[in-house]
């Protein structure tokens, strides 16, 4: 059995989360999240924030509060921008179109939007005598950290703010990995700026500790019309009947810091990860500072590597060469890691 | 604080679950339901049903699986037909609607589709010159047991499946409440019946003790062209990163019948309570033979009994009296049914 | 060849209509309506209504026209209200479910919605505790004249209005056959007073001796945001290349009356009709003030008159006569008129 | 008033096409397609492509044909794939998303797609060990002539059809502008050749003399189950219900070969100013052999012209100077292309 860097999903939940999942089972809750522990979920994320009038929301996954999030803030003729890397443009199955919208996409500079690129693109649209008969853009996505382990820093998160401002767009953080954003020494950002920033942004719960669930955050609700969302929520198949199981984890991420210190050690696994094969002398398709690190490894590496662990293939170099990802996460343990390095050491 | 029978998701999860979670916590699978627990779970069911070639898939929720699905089954023009008290024509939301789906609605005869009604329906749709510019019948949609707790005989489905049959339309089993219809005492029918019958069902988890998680079930793939299923999954956002959180519980579910075991507890349950209404003389909106009871209640008996115990209001009758439901599970304890009966006792 | 009451839309247009055709052919103008006669006809029809403030768009087509405007003015989660025989219900293949929206249906009183029924429905959804898990009633649909040829009186229009009011729902008009609906003895309602009750209606060409084309009549702009309307017309496939092909039709049906004397011609001569089977003892499915009659034939009857005349199948009864519908238009000609009374007093 | 060269339906129709609707205006003839026009027209569209066994729709227009024959050919989890400036992906407004399917762009050369990009991407596609998170490539996009005036050779279309078969997609061909395509003297293709390669194309008529009106072909309906086609066509609002209108003007244009002169007369004067352009050494963004021609002007150049002549502005290039497209079409008088080549005589 390979040990596997593969996802930062390969494992359960925090111990704690379990923990507390076995010590209310057979408290009796009304369902669809109207319950104690939804309340009180929320309320430390507003805490979280500093803003007692913002409105939470859970969802199961992704893709799920991904589309179901955009799909409200969108009207029906409106699409939303994202870098060309963009989860919503690559990995979701079309979920984003499935609802009705275009993805309009800009290039991707190592996973992040550029707000110049984003200014000329809404330049050339409203200067375009024809745009009348084209998608109108509604919606700025930004993921963060993103798809390549990259993350914004508070100037430039503030300067595509200032676009949309500039041009009447709403921004939308996916926060599928926001822990390891925000940990990461790279950020300068801190989740009430998130908030400060952005129509809305979700927090990560799967791919920071929790089984599932991601928390929806928008920081100013009456801009955003949040009358039916639930019925949204309802529509889009994302309404957990037993809303709790949500409400419980983010409890438990939230009360003393669980979320961070789960982010947090990813981030230190990953950049022991990273030394090692820097020291080696291997390069990276990109510097990310966060829990995914993009080794580029010559045939003979990648065959030694993958003989005792398992990682994904990123993208084949035209020299033959391949870069791969290698991902940690709240459970990557330190025997597991000091093994990789070993590993790298003798390549 | 009150007793609640107000659901059948109120609780966690069987405990046999939760061990179950807690020792596989720190396995390393992949993700997306490409794990050894998600196969072998779905090994279970196909040996459940006596059908090995046929695919099972797990999602998160009824709403997420009855759209999934339906979606799936139909091509744009077709609509699914249901009765008009079917969950996906009254409680999802229009989630069938927002993939471009009508619900064409039949009579609900206590909750269940009649084979005669649907005859006559497609009768005269054939027969209509019109019927170009209508949405043309693609699929029949039944829930078993019912949303009012009723369960089809194996005669009755079998009349609808020789509709279905006589005009190509599909049929699709909608069973959030599965088990409990197959333990009832007035159900002459075992899951391999559904099986048969149906080109598409599934067997409910959320509501019979897993904390989230329903496994559906093609019985005949090669009818129902699955290749790109798992697609579609996640463009309805239904694909669970750790999805072997399902898996897992489908596996303990399945392995040695606790799926039954908890059924049946809840049926048995709900029987005590019907037995105790009825000797009390209070009448029934409906017959039914499973975990959800729906007594007629004065407004007296209602105000009395809802200080100590929390249920659903159903439906207000024109003579001031109002239908509730009382719902049992799998949580459901003793204590808690002695204690209603005995307020039962004294109304 | 059977002389033709199938339809009203039978024959081509009024010659006005193609003589201004030919002489306006060479004329070079710019495309998608942005043309002097697409000006000039909706200055025409703001004059009509009295309002210039309002909002005019062409259309090709009636159901085109029901699904733009309805998609435009429901959000993701709202559903659309009509009596259950509504065009938009029954004979548009699920267009509006097409675009992702419910239909909700009410009794239909002989085509109309009754404002009691609207407001026991509105009610009841008002009450309803699980109604978060419902669609969101947002828009009430009505038709005049009916599919079944009839028409609301003033205060009847004005009774649905103020439910609208009261539950904050948006009131739209199908006018296919406004013509006809308008010019109808039984009516007291004037195109004005269309425009003073519903956020949106439309009127219809196609059936009123227009080639194509159907006038969308948006009465107070400000509060239904056009911003986008014409980039949402484009999407639905509905924004013709040539826009002036409708310009210049309603220029013609509004600058000295057109419309109302092709509407009233369909209706005289409907009068006719309704007159010689009358007095000749033959019953109606309905009592009909317009151009759609629907008279109730034996078999007999039916049999002998279809060897001259060919009409629609309407509706079968259950003791065998047959409800049949003829229809007139601003084409019919007094010939056919009189060749048809006579065929009627020889049954 | 200036002299028009910004589009191909500027002008009404063929005068043969009005004297036909006058001729015909007063028969009586059912609706929706279902008359004698209608059928003669397919029939002779039939024989034009010399395939007896080939279906034929009318629709009115270009967005509605691409959406309605591209939600048809597609599954709910496939996408379309087309040139980045194909016009489902740039001028449609969103029409294909707004169907649910994602529009999958390759690089375009010219307004062309090029069969090794396609393969390449597929080949890219079928490797990719994440693509079942992706949009599933179900079908290709071309147009012919392109949206930039462009043609394909029969050796490019035949190799984008060798990489169909390849991998299973299917292939469409947008002819809102086939008459000046297969026309043109860089073309080597005849509309038979179009139906052999293609699964679905259609015919323009609303650039090439008609009203409005588009014919869509479907050369060998048993691959592409066309049971329910007019359903879906009356779903999206493209059913007209004269429809005898779009029967009688493809009567007309394919009766004699009006079709292909109304083509031939637009390549002319196009060729016209090509010439003019070129021997006072204006370049060209695009050697395009049709009807668009897209010369490169100077400030001067352009402002001088636009005193006298309206035309598209195109593309401002970064040196200042702006590319501009000028249309002609079946009604491009001599008069008006010697006015224009005078004018750039003096340029």
């Amino acid at each position: 059995m390979r040990i596997k860097f593969e996802t930062d999903y390969q494992e359960g939940a925090s111990p704690e989360i379990l923990e507390r999942l076995i010590s209310t089972n057979l408290e009796q809750t009304s369902g669809y999240g109207e319950d104690s522990h939804c309340s009180r979920a929320k309320e430390l994320i507003r805490r979280e924030i500093g803003r007692p009038e913002s409105a939470v929301y859970f969802m199961a996954g992704g893709t799920q509060t991904n589309t179901t999030v955009i799909k409200h803030l969108l009207s029906p003729c409106e699409g939303v921008i994202a870098a060309s890397t963009g989860h919503i443009n690559v990995h979701e199955s079309g979920a984003i179109e499935s609802t009705g919208h275009k993805v309009l996409t800009l290039p991707s500079h190592d996973g992040l939007l550029d707000a110049e690129d984003l200014r000329r693109y809404m330049e050339a649209f409203t200067a375009d005598p024809t745009n009348e008969h084209m998608v109108q853009p509604g919606l700025v996505y930004v993921s963060y950290s993103s798809e390549l382990g990259t993350v914004y820093t508070k100037s430039q998160l503030t300067e595509i703010r200032r676009v949309c401002d500039d041009y009447g767009l709403k921004l939308f953080a996916d926060g599928a990995r926001l822990g390891t954003g925000l940990t990461s020494s790279a950020s300068d950002i801190a989740m009430n700026d998130i908030a400060e920033l952005c129509d809305a942004f979700y927090i990560g719960g799967t791919k920071n500790g929790a089984l599932l669930g991601e928390a929806v955050v928008f920081p100013n609700p009456e801009r955003v019309n949040l009358r039916h969302f639930t019925t949204i929520i309802k529509q889009q198949g994302g309404l957990l009947a037993k809303g709790r199981l949500l409400g419980i984890q983010f409890e438990v991420l939230f009360e003393d810091g669980l979320f961070y210190r789960n982010a947090e050690h990813a981030n230190i696994q990953a950049m022991k990860i990273k030394r090692a094969f820097s020291e080696h002398n291997i390069p990276f398709l990109i510097d990310s500072p966060t829990n995914q690190q993009f080794p580029i490894l010559s045939r003979q590496q990648n065959e030694k590597l993958s003989q005792k662990f398992s990682y994904e293939s990123w993208q084949p170099l035209s020299d033959g060469r391949l870069a791969v990802r290698f991902c940690t996460s709240w459970a990557t343990t330190d025997d597991n890691i000091n093994e990789l390095i070993q590993a790298i050491n003798q390549l």
